[in-house]
């Protein structure tokens, strides 16, 4: 019998949540490696070397094979069996539904989300300095611009991203949304699709969601009930 | 026999002209269907609901199925048995290495160096405004350290970003590099092992490459062979 995968993350990454909500909803077996952001524990020469070659988090070790990159892990994963089809089809054309999401959200939805939570939450706690109203004005209208895009064109008559049924898809974009809560973002005020939505991502990863959202609820000083 | 599928691109776009070049090489019939990004022919109502409801390029359409996202587009395909293996491998494990650089690309590779082409040429190009060179300087910053990781990480002992043969990884980041030179970025100068694997990639893909380059050499004021 092969040994479990380890699993190398940080709940402070986006990613490494939906990763973790993922596995733990395929009742996958892992061995847990937690990596302190915070303590640049992902910045040595030895986590370079023995760990992971970009010095980033989420990354899995296979007995022996290192992976990087959360997509590229799922899909390896799937491959393998882990992962239910119910979450991420084998079935190609279904497949590419989720595919279209998983690349569609990194320059657009990932990328914004994170610049506005860099902003107003992470650069402010490391330089000591505020941003501007003008740009986190613009940070803001950035992300809202794809947030529109969930609410009009992703959530359009349908429960899910990219159907009626929770996959993936659902999971890596409100890992990413939940982010920006941080930076006291409250994505219900303008979105009610994805208020609804996210409730919906909430119970049906739950108990997993609130334990890979932890630090997120303790850091935005709001409980999951306080919010959703 | 079913309908070739539909292409919808344009040859300014980067995943555009990398998913040209890879449909050529695999022999995949298709029909040529050119989107002018310059008329704004994907921003109306009509291609919004007829052609992509993200109204960008590239997308196909596949007796009826569309699809947009360069990355889903090309595993679509694959699954559809139309692209060769030794282009993008079929067996999870060797396949898993190139969605690793698909996945790492987005928000690194191709984001900065998108950011420094829209900097330097595109933002001048609609508002007459020229960029200040301080933050041009930024836009150069954050683009080589991505291209460091490109030289010093993922070309590191070999001749190809993910082995010692050319995939659809090598032509995705060689489509987003050449963008740069627009924007007047020789990105031979200060990298010698990105200079030398760019050649081969090109020579490898011939007469694709420069076909999908036309424009960029056109605008550039380059030859390939003064470039290369």
């Amino acid at each position: 019998m092969s040994a479990p995968i380890r699993y190398y993350y940080d709940l402070m990454s986006q990613p490494s949540r939906a990763l973790l909500i993922i596995f733990r909803l395929s009742n996958m077996p892992f061995e847990d490696c937690v990596v302190a952001l915070r303590n640049g524990e992902h910045l040595t020469d030895d986590y370079k070397r023995e760990i992971n070659r970009f010095q980033r988090v989420p990354c899995i070790h296979d007995n022996g094979y290192k992976l990087a990159e959360s997509v590229a892990i799922l899909r390896y994963l799937s491959a393998k069996g882990k992962i239910p089809e119910h979450l991420y089809p084998k079935y190609f054309v279904d497949q590419s539904r989720i595919d279209e999401f998983l690349e569609w959200q990194h320059m657009t939805l990932r990328l914004t989300c994170a610049m506005y939570f860099r902003t107003v939450w992470l650069e402010p706690l490391l330089t000591g300095k505020t941003p501007t109203e003008a740009k986190i004005e613009v940070m803001r209208m950035h992300m809202e611009r794809n947030l529109d895009v969930v609410e009009e064109v992703w959530l359009e008559g349908k429960d899910f991203l990219t159907g009626n049924s929770l996959t993936v898809a659902d999971i890596f974009a409100a890992c990413e949304i939940e982010q920006t809560r941080m930076a006291d973002y409250d994505v219900r005020i303008k979105y009610p699709k994805i208020r609804a939505w996210l409730k919906r991502v909430r119970q049906s990863c739950n108990p997993h969601y609130d334990v890979a959202h932890e630090f997120v609820y303790k850091i935005s000083g709001t409980g999951p009930q306080a919010k959703l």
